[in-house]
């Protein structure tokens, strides 16, 4: 735990009850950016954010305490490796509870599934890389779609190349995905009935498939994804998990195209 | 695309839409022999032959235009990376529609699945493995027997061996699978209530067991297959996929015995 | 075969025939001990006894000449590659039957399942080691419980270390596996009303879990399992497979706890 006297970083209280199938969407998420993460507590919810080593791919993931069958937290901040704690959770059944208590004495969290208490050894926060800010852009163009959308578009990327752009055709209304292999191209092309929603702007961003195809897992195939993107600007996924108690936004900055 | 000046290989028009679940298993046949093949387009079908680089075991595969929801081919040869194609096709759901479309500018597959296109590179015809002619031979014994049948025998074979023998015991009407290793055996036999079909006749032969497990991928557990076999001399297989929009044959040639 | 002299080594006439079902969970639960076993053959039943190279885990797997359609033996030993026999019986579906026969020429054993008929090379019982007497220790405490439970305790256990300790709280009976790793540790608590029977006693012993991984994935999830447990004192596990017509019994030797 954190040693600083700055009040936020200061060791919470932290007792609560969830189902498994609502923290572990949470958890899956984070973990296709980083392998240690910052807890961040508040009165109302559970809030992680988290960035990879290169600066490009960032979360935002957040659990209301609504979400949970009981929620009381001081403002604070628990290290935590997410591998560790995702294996802990994944022991308990999609809708059996779990609960996580901060023990104030060994700074450790308590994690019990039915009969099994499993004593989580936290990590120092200051020693886990800085939460990043999630930049407050204004992107030109947006579209709202369905996950199997973005499932598909950067598995067909995938096919002939380590790229993909996501852009808009302002004229003709058309948010498209493509990708140009060595030899072969892809490209997806989504006029306003093929999506939930769609608002043109001037928009083309080139983004590596590593990293989406990571986030793609985390992304639900009825999920209702809301894209935001510019001119060589990063793009920003919004969208929610375990039937809305789990908001994550993901944004990813952009390649410079080589072309 | 060939720069042949020889008719038959010219550079086809060709345009055509298929559902997914038409296409796959005739591509998957195929691939279980060669990597890279040529696919014949006529008026009337679309036939792939393909032979190992060892020429020890071919295949024909043939797609009749019936299969197609529409069809549109000039005589003429194109050459593809099977894999590539199999990934794309596998982009759509079993009876999704897939639109073929050859470029005449660019000489290249466009390759449609809803709102994806996808611009498949082909290759140069010349530059793949002649296409075998697959010999009309008079084989003495013949059996129709279910593909699971052949499955057993391939599987059971590999438990103690790398070759199996296909045969005949013309007296007692039995067609039979055995295969022996350095300390095991295994043996089927299979009499007339057994199968579909017997016609018995002096059959013995022996096959690489390498060839024979990547084939048998290929042979559905319910089709109806028509083996043909001889003394000394190459197996045919003959047998339809999806329904029977697809047929197959595959000749593998024997190994000499070292008995 | 055995040469021996010893009228219970003499090589057995056998011949019986199982289900599937009833067979593949008595050779599994010995798989996870040893690759070869004598199999023990007498009039009324089939046994198997074996010990890993460490002597640190043992099984007895019987079943009864009940469990079989039909079973003729006599009393004697045959050696035998278990990970083939496995095989070969996989070959048969779920409720299909397999026909065994000990051919007294060969001393092969002749195993049948539908038209297949597999000759399975038999292992001199006297190169495979020696069978092991599970001692009939005195245990003070007993637990029964679900299959699950020890699945769960394992599982849980493997995430923090490589060892885990059963034993028994005597007065608050209560039955727990706990383990502890370099910074995590996890316990389970079983009282009374947890599990199906317990008899509490003074025990606390550690054990291996690369053993007890193995041995739990024969061990059904809803199986009645009996432990027995004491100080520094194997635990003997006792349960049925196979709608009871299978009997396993493991016994896994105490590490010495290095605290």
């Amino acid at each position: 735990m954190s040693t600083s006297a700055d009040p936020v970083e200061s060791e919470p209280g932290f007792e609560a009850i969830i189902t498994a199938d609502r923290l572990e969407p949470a958890l899956e998420a984070v973990s296709t950016i980083v392998d240690e993460c910052k807890i961040r507590l508040s009165e109302d919810c559970l809030t992680i954010r988290a960035v990879d080593p290169a600066n490009v791919g960032m979360c935002r993931v957040s659990v209301d305490a609504d979400a949970f069958e009981s929620f009381r937290a001081q403002t604070g901040v628990i290290g935590v490796n997410l591998g560790r704690l995702e294996d802990v959770v994944g022991m308990a059944d999609g809708g059996e509870l779990v609960h996580l208590a901060l023990d104030p004495d060994t700074q450790k969290l308590e994690i019990a599934v039915g009969e099994l208490s499993y004593t989580l050894a936290l990590i120092d926060p200051d020693s886990i890389r800085q939460e990043p800010d999630l930049p407050d852009l204004e992107l030109p163009a947006r579209v709202v779609c369905e996950g199997r959308v973005i499932s598909q578009a950067v598995s067909a990327a995938d096919l002939c190349s380590d790229h993909i752009s996501l852009g808009c055709d302002e004229d003709a209304a058309v948010f498209y995905a493509e990708a140009t292999g060595d030899t072969d191209d892809v490209r997806i092309d989504l006029g306003r009935d093929d999506v939930i929603e769609l608002e043109p702007g001037a928009a083309h961003s080139l983004f590596s498939l590593d990293y989406l195809d990571d986030m793609e897992t985390a992304i639900d195939s009825g999920a209702e994804v809301a894209l935001n993107i510019g001119e060589e600007f990063p793009v920003r996924m919004a969208f929610e998990r375990a039937d809305s108690h789990v908001s994550v936004v993901f944004m990813l900055a952009p390649r410079i195209a080589s072309e």
